[in-house]
């Protein structure tokens, strides 16, 4: 699997002097974006986690680039003004561990391209196109069986003309190593190597670096003012659209969970099949369970175990293989998820006391506290966040009220987590559930369970009361075997594995604060409009709304539903027996732009229902 | 969701006098393949379950096509010869229930095309393209918002040209009826009216039919000889490159599952984000469980319930919420599968016999007759085809006997479902386990029970052993509110649709067949190489062989499993502690041709191996 990329990006762009004087040539905006960051952006689409950066000229640029995605790491060359693409290709050599991309960092592209060559069995493959007649062609010649033998950008000194060099490459480290050890013999005779020659010198017939021609593709490096007007007029068009061919219809989902979800979101779930007892797939698995342990804690202190399932999967993971023979739990319940929690226990017969309390105000933790040194319960559970109304639970003070009295705590943080801020070990939690539908972003089909290792170690001993949902054995046998127990949900964890690398360039805080920011304009809507919200507005979790359905005649949940779908919007029915309210979840990949959209539609609903239309 | 396809293909194709004298349009082969068998597939491959095709001229082609073709159903229009294409949809329109896409039949398209359509929001839309030149245009006109005005092969007839008609439609049922009712009306004057101008004529401000066009569309309708030549010089070259680049690459998996997909399997995944409570994604699941039945029985005696979870999920579905509280269990244990369901018995403090038999020799039926008899279980469980070494139970005659003594049978199927044909009622069946990534070739994700109905609804007595795997909850609430009871693995529940769809095709005895062939090619090899099955032939499923390992000292299974890679085939260890084997599964999307060169990659790793390299 390819995870890194590296971008050229030191180049002078002597060629088009006036723009690029200041700037490097890859912050020409095409389209509205600069080249660079079109280009970053759809690296991260197709799944690479770590964009290294060659940088030389007005470095800065690329600076601030790389404050604003946490993937970019910039690697001068200091001497890029006397030196080619191999000496920042050099220099940023050492810092790459495995395959990766290589690109020039002046160009546009359909990304198909970067699919195509991640798609390819091999793992040295440059990309070429068919004629571009762009006036500045490198020509590539290939032997009988697709590998580069030679380049030029002089016709005449090539046999043969087996496409032009696009300037996307897809590189093994051994072959990387190959140009960095020709270069530094090259270097002293040619300190302006370019890195396509390099790649040339080492492509033999034992080590081929293979050329994959795509005939008809859209794509321009923009080397001067002729270019640039080619790649604005001709050649951009033919990529958006081609791009948005692929694009899948934006349906914005104000339900619950499973949440919007981006496009490259979508497309991870097309790879290759893999057989996932195959050691690679247990290195993806291996890297997600480790980077959602880095999301709420050290991940050397805390493990995720992943099952096939929903988050109640999850919720049934933990309460029927944490608690002890001897255990008892006390469970609060406000709301439909502490009910459900309360249900799982008594199913497998686990002593549970459950506190109920109302759906629609903050839990009174001195109850609790009292509960819990009347009963003496092993564990505590809650919900941290209620999906029934969008209530927030003090799970850090439930958290230190328990750890003050020894009492492990079971927390069901399944629409919670991936959106608010969470610390297991300042917030005192032992075991926590989520999804991989809701707030990280994903496809739903795939539950997990966090855990203080040494708490789960001590699950070892917990008597198994069911079989598939067994956390201890899913872990042990994954720490063992780097294999799930069970055959798990593969396209849907290659989905989890791109939802975390965008979650991660988000970051949590950051997803937060989008989040705020919708829920912000909902409720300045709802007061606007008139609606009341069920939950005070300090006690909401910020990531659904409960909102008490408005009393005018003209009111039909099923035709305010259809009214905002026909505007693909989604909403969703309440679940409470004493209130009536339907739902708002601003969950999942949503802008601000399109909660204010639906504010509209919502505004525009009410209208026509009291017009009794 | 689109479920339909109409072609119209009755024309005399009189402009290519030659070719289609004797022979519609539609079968002159571009790329070695007719037109319209070409357009079936890649309708099949884009979720459309039923075609209708609307035949006139040399109507026999059609009709063998369709032998082929399950989905497709032939509709006549016996004035063909003197009337347009707008009364051959009239004659087929009866059989259409809803919305579908209208194609005409002597085309070639990039199937993007299809994609776009059915990804659009709006249910009426014609597809365009930019300019041609072919010499043969009907151009289309539109107002500001994108609505077909009008269309005309003659520029001068329209104010404006807003793209050129493809002869791909998406539309309703309500939009094909206003063109029949405009039909109606006109067939008298005008009984040559061609669909395109009904359409024309019915698309209105309120009721419009869009224009969705695709300025660098890649397509050729074929009328005349230079069409042709046009097709296969300059067109059909850019489809296939196009259509390529989005292919994803071959790896052949011969583990037992998950199992190799198709494309289409893969891309199903790719889809609009939908909250799975919708009615909409209601009606998939609902299909997907009735023809899940329908492999395997009468859907109205046989209900099948869909979990979150591998094939061992469905397992445990079935032991722990079938056996009554007072419920004894025999089971068969002739491999790790049967071992699997005893163990899940045992946790759940089910009382069970276990009868061992050896894994790699035929069930000693007047054994488990005679254990049945002395034990009067309630419930006998066995593994239909044992994973671990390819033997093939006797289900059928257990099932008989258990019959016989009123006992009920519980069946892993996981991976015989959807390869060898089990007729559940025949079978003695009562409740039967598999999953979406074996035979029926979907993706991992989602388990399945099939049940005979009235035990099924008994089942409700039983108490509840453990929640999430609840047969009868689960059961009910789909039945009660068209919902699972929890959130679902939406994206792995459309790559299974896809996958039922694509095994209607093939058909259950059909797929065996294939499978067989693979095998055969498999055991020749074997015998070749001097390599020795751990089952006799008869009692194998053809599904798995579990094959020794050759005595050669070189030999490796890592090695082995390493150098099969490279050539992207996918083996598998084997799973016995008594015998050394490796296996090799001809489960999933594998053809005879891969088995041959697989047999190759084999041979020349032993000659590898035995030459200590």
């Amino acid at each position: 699997m390819v995870r890194e990329a590296v971008i050229l990006g030191a180049g002078l762009g002597s060629r088009l002097k006036g723009m690029t004087a200041a700037m490097p040539k890859g912050f020409i905006e095409i389209g509205g974006v600069p080249m660079v960051e079109r280009s970053v952006r759809k690296l991260i689409e197709k799944g690479i986690e770590k964009i290294y950066i060659g940088t030389g000229h007005c470095a800065e640029h690329y600076e601030r680039l790389a404050a604003r995605y946490p993937c970019i790491e910039t690697v001068p060359n200091p001497q890029y003004a006397s030196t080619g693409s191999m000496r920042t290709l050099y220099e940023v050599a050492r810092k790459v561990s495995g395959d990766f991309l290589l690109l020039e960092s002046d160009l546009i592209y359909d990304d198909i391209g970067l699919f195509v060559l991640l798609n390819d069995q091999r793992r040295d493959v440059l990309l070429a196109s068919g004629a571009t007649k762009s006036g500045d062609e490198v020509y590539l010649q290939a032997d009988g069986s697709g590998r580069l033998v030679s380049l030029s950008k002089k016709r005449e000194e090539l046999s043969g003309i087996d496409g032009e060099l696009v300037g996307i490459t897809k590189l093994s480290r051994a072959a990387l190593d190959r140009m960095c050890a020709y270069s530094e013999k090259t270097f002293v005779s040619n300190p302006k190597l370019e890195y396509e020659a390099a790649m040339a010198a080492v492509s033999t017939p034992e080590r081929p670096i293979a050329i994959r021609k795509i005939e008809y593709y859209a794509w321009r490096e923009v080397d001067d003012e002729s270019h640039l007007a080619m790649a604005r007029t001709e050649v951009w068009p033919r990529i958006a659209e081609s791009e948005s061919l692929r694009a899948v219809r934006r349906e914005v989902l104000l339900n619950p969970g499973p949440a919007t979800t981006t496009d490259s979101v979508k497309y991870a779930q097309v790879a290759a099949d893999i057989c996932p007892r195959e050691k690679e797939f247990g290195e993806v698995m291996g890297w997600i369970s480790r980077e959602l342990s880095a999301f709420v804690g050290d991940p050397d202190k805390y493990e995720t175990v992943l099952f096939a399932g929903s988050g109640t999967a999850a919720d049934e993971v933990m309460i029927s293989s944490v608690v002890p023979k001897d255990g008892k739990m006390v469970i609060v319940d406000n709301g439909a998820y502490g009910t459900r929690m309360a249900k799982i226990a008594s199913v497998y017969g686990i002593p549970t006391v459950v506190m109920k309390s109302p759906a629609y105000r903050r839990l009174d933790l001195r109850e609790l506290e009292r509960l819990i040194d009347a009963e003496k319960p092993t564990h505590v559970g809650v919900v941290y966040h209620e999906t029934t109304t969008g209530l927030l639970n003090p799970v850090p003070e439930i958290g230190k009220l328990c750890r003050a009295r020894g009492v492990d705590t079971i927390v069901d943080a399944v629409s919670a987590f991936a959106a608010i801020p969470i610390d297991m070990e300042r917030d005192c939690i032992d075991f926590m559930a989520s999804t991989s539908n809701k707030n990280i972003q994903g496809m739903a089909g795939v539950g997990f369970v966090f855990c203080e290792k040494s708490k789960l170690e001590r699950t070892a001993s917990v008597p198994m009361r069911n079989y598939y949902l067994n956390l201890y054995d899913q872990y042990a046998h994954f720490k063992k075997t780097m294999q799930t127990r069970f055959t798990p949900p593969v396209q849907i964890l290659y989905a989890l594995r791109q939802a975390i690398i965008e979650t991660k360039q988000e970051t949590i805080p950051g997803r937060y604060a989008r989040i705020t920011s919708c829920w912000k304009i909902l409720m300045e809507a709802c007061r606007r409009l008139g609606l009341k919200n069920l939950v005070a507005e300090e006690d909401q979790s910020h990531i659904i709304a409960a909102i008490l359905e408005p009393e005018i005649k003209g009111y039909d949940f099923e035709a305010f539903h259809d009214y905002c779908r026909e505007s693909s919007f989604t909403i969703y029915p309440g679940k409470l027996s004493d209130a009536n309210t339907f739902r708002i979840a601003n969950m999942g990949d949503i802008r601000p732009e399109e909660m204010e959209r639906f504010s509209g539609v919502l505004e525009s609903y009410l209208k026509k229902a009291a017009a009794g239309k």
